[in-house]
């Protein structure tokens, strides 16, 4: 909690989710707060999700992406925002920024907030700096993403996770000749590989050259890429997406030398509260806790970012909050598949030292005597000593949001398999059996405990 | 926990969800058992939630209402089945039946499900029994109703709950004339007010004659029903759907002078024995737990009579387990609003001794740069005092489902309103927006508390 009375400063660095949600909340408790929010690009609070979907056109025009401007933010809620302008130097309790003009600024803060975010991993292959070689994380990659996207035929996605599938499948829309490598054995590495298959399916059924177990070492082309090589091939290409995940943004925090946990990122306390007093830090640059294992864990998303820039605004203006975690809920779509996942794969429960147990439900949405019902597909992961929820899974293209929410609120609560059991889930003929996929689910693991 | 060793008979009185689903669990635990359904109509195991739509021609064989047949119980599962079959007599140890022909039988049970169900309410006024003034419940009511319907032009639904409203629609939809009484001064008593007005606006917009606040007093008629008279007016009909509602079919519990509790149900205990050694009661007949109110409570409805079946089936067959109750969540459609509510009312929660706080969000489905967002409302409403999460009442057209699951999920588990806002829920822009709509309503409730 801070034990500072009457005006001070709160500096915020980053303009993203968690950044600007923590500007407001100051400024909605203590109005007589002066905040600063530093931002590099030309935008604040913008939607980054909204990127692929603008790459395929679906979303016209790029200030669409845009929640609330920067004068808004100013004009509306009293908050200093400087676009365009980066931190770049820090220390306890003074910081020093510079526009795009080359003028720079020190400003002295009480509290600050680290809200960097993650920014691309970029593999360290030759020819990754190629002209043509793309990665996709603020509001300017995605005007130039489509520039060069209108000049190229044969383009190829690199990394078969939710950024690289939702690229591969917006490429496709425009009618691009799109081929997806993966260096893993299969796509949505947050996933099974029994549940990526049907992903991989939808994928190749669409037109995407799928090459999974393929990883790339290099890219070729004069004076822009040309040519990708993996260990098995080689590919001519006009384009590459690099969609290979990413990494905390800790350039700052590494300056202000503070302590970092998993993933590299920045290690917090339940109030989001880092290593050196009156600093904190939210979203994608922090790390947070899995209430599933109970320990430390980085799951950066757009969701979790703006709930950990609610708390640590709160802790700064007086109104302590702790955040209990995540349990890494996350929804994507491909074409006709909506693909849910929550908690620990199979595979992440062995390595946590669970011994899972799982069922697999392929049922449709809709009794067979209601119309319109389709497919859809639930995995459940359970603990078999303790019964209790570990993770699931959900493939279909109507009401995936429903299961994956119920059982997300349940892991959320670490409820068991007889909570999944008994948990009362509405049904009636258009929206539901009266056995619910999950329900029925649980009826089978319940008889492996 | 039974007692029993060796082979032994079953009784089981009802062959709906709960009997049927009894009769299966106890033949798959205990195979040598002898188990020996009766079921007073011509089927089993059927599903009534059907039957509005069957009427308004969306399924076209009655057939396709019967999740399994008689035959297949018998053949499949070793289960001896009498539909057309009415206990006349039951007393301890044994009963005596009656098939339609006369013919009785009587049989020696050392176990017994009362799973006889609920039977419609028949208001006690004038002309109640004239022809055409019909209900619904089995299979039967819904061949008479389709035959009566396609004869009617001008035809009068009294009730406004769930079955009333699925009626109306279907019936407006086979492009008859429809008229919706109800004597409170909202449809869908289970909504809160400002949420049931949504209803009847939709409900209105597709033609419906809504008569909220208006008793009908009696049926008037020489062969048939020809009039309706109101409290206020009178109405030529042609037909008369009364559905206001259903009560625990108890006449059998009765004749066992067994306990009952709220509404006349069957007072149980968690293992879903009654106060008599040996007789289980489940589904409809039987009362159960609000788990929001921790309170006995009647709330019939059949994912709750499966499972309240197999629970029953398994403490009979020497697997104990416990039913741990309800929080009262429903969903139905009326054209293309979805409507759902779980837990409690505020009034409810009035009534209940809670000091409700509630959150009433309108929103879109998807971010307004995503194509295709409709319109949702949730309602959520919580204890003051306690934070606790006492209902939630959602509408809209799309994912109206994953909003009451989740959140019934967290009520399930007695969350709170900071698990709401904290809840891991999935996000991406074809499924929801950033902040989810309950998640939304749980940051105006954090402030209320």
């Amino acid at each position: 909690m801070n034990d500072m009375t009457g005006k001070f400063t709160v500096a915020i660095i980053g303009g993203g989710p968690a950044g600007m949600t923590a500007a407001s909340r100051i400024k909605r408790l203590k109005l007589d707060t002066r905040v600063i929010v530093f931002e590099k690009s030309r935008f604040v609070s913008y939607a980054a999700c909204g990127i692929p979907y603008y790459i395929g056109g679906y979303v016209d025009d790029l200030n669409k992406l845009i929640h609330y401007t920067a004068s808004f933010f100013r004009e509306k809620r009293g908050i200093e925002v400087y676009t365009e302008t980066e931190v770049i130097e820090i220390d306890d309790g003074v910081l020093k920024a510079k526009d795009k003009n080359g003028e720079s600024m020190s400003v002295k803060w009480d509290f600050l907030v680290l809200a960097t975010g993650a920014k691309p991993r970029i593999p360290p292959i030759d020819g990754v700096d190629l002209d043509g070689v793309l990665t996709l994380r603020v509001l300017e990659d995605a005007e130039k993403a489509r520039k060069y996207v209108s000049k190229a035929e044969k383009i190829a996605v690199i990394g078969g996770g939710y950024i690289g599938l939702e690229v591969a499948e917006n490429l496709v829309r425009l009618g691009k000749k799109v081929t997806l490598f993966e260096m893993l054995p299969h796509v949505m590495p947050t996933l099974d590989h029994d549940v990526a298959e049907y992903v991989e399916s939808e994928l190749k059924n669409n037109g995407i050259d799928v090459k999974t177990g393929e990883k790339v070492v290099e890219f070729v082309g004069s004076e822009k890429v040309e040519k990708i090589v993996t260990e098995k091939g080689e590919y001519n290409v006009d384009l590459v997406f690099l969609a290979v995940g990413v990494k905390p943004d800790t350039a700052l925090a590494d300056m202000l030398g503070l302590e970092k946990g998993v993933a590299g990122a920045v290690k917090i306390d339940k109030r989001l509260k880092t290593s050196k007093e009156r600093v904190y830090a939210a979203g994608d640059v922090a790390e947070t806790i899995n209430i599933v294992t109970g320990k430390p864990d980085w799951i950066p998303l757009a969701t979790t970012a703006n709930k950990m820039g609610y708390v640590a605004g709160s802790n700064i203006a007086g109104k302590p909050m702790e955040f209990p975690g995540v349990v890494g809920t996350a929804i994507t779509k491909v074409f006709e598949l909506g693909i849910a996942r929550t908690g620990l794969t199979e595979e992440q429960a062995k390595e946590n030292g669970f011994e899972p147990i799982s069922a697999f439900v392929t049922t449709k949405t809709r009794p067979g005597y209601y119309p319109g019902g389709k497919t859809i597909r639930v995995k459940v992961i359970a603990d078999r000593n303790s019964g209790k929820l570990l993770g699931a899974q959900v493939l279909g293209i109507e009401n995936v949001l429903a299961r994956i929410n119920a059982f997300a609120s349940l892991l959320f609560k670490q409820g068991t398999v007889y909570d999944l059991f008994f948990d009362d889930l509405a049904y009636a003929p258009p929206f539901s059996t009266v056995w619910d996929p999950l329900v029925i689910a649980a009826r089978i693991l319940m008889r492996k405990l």
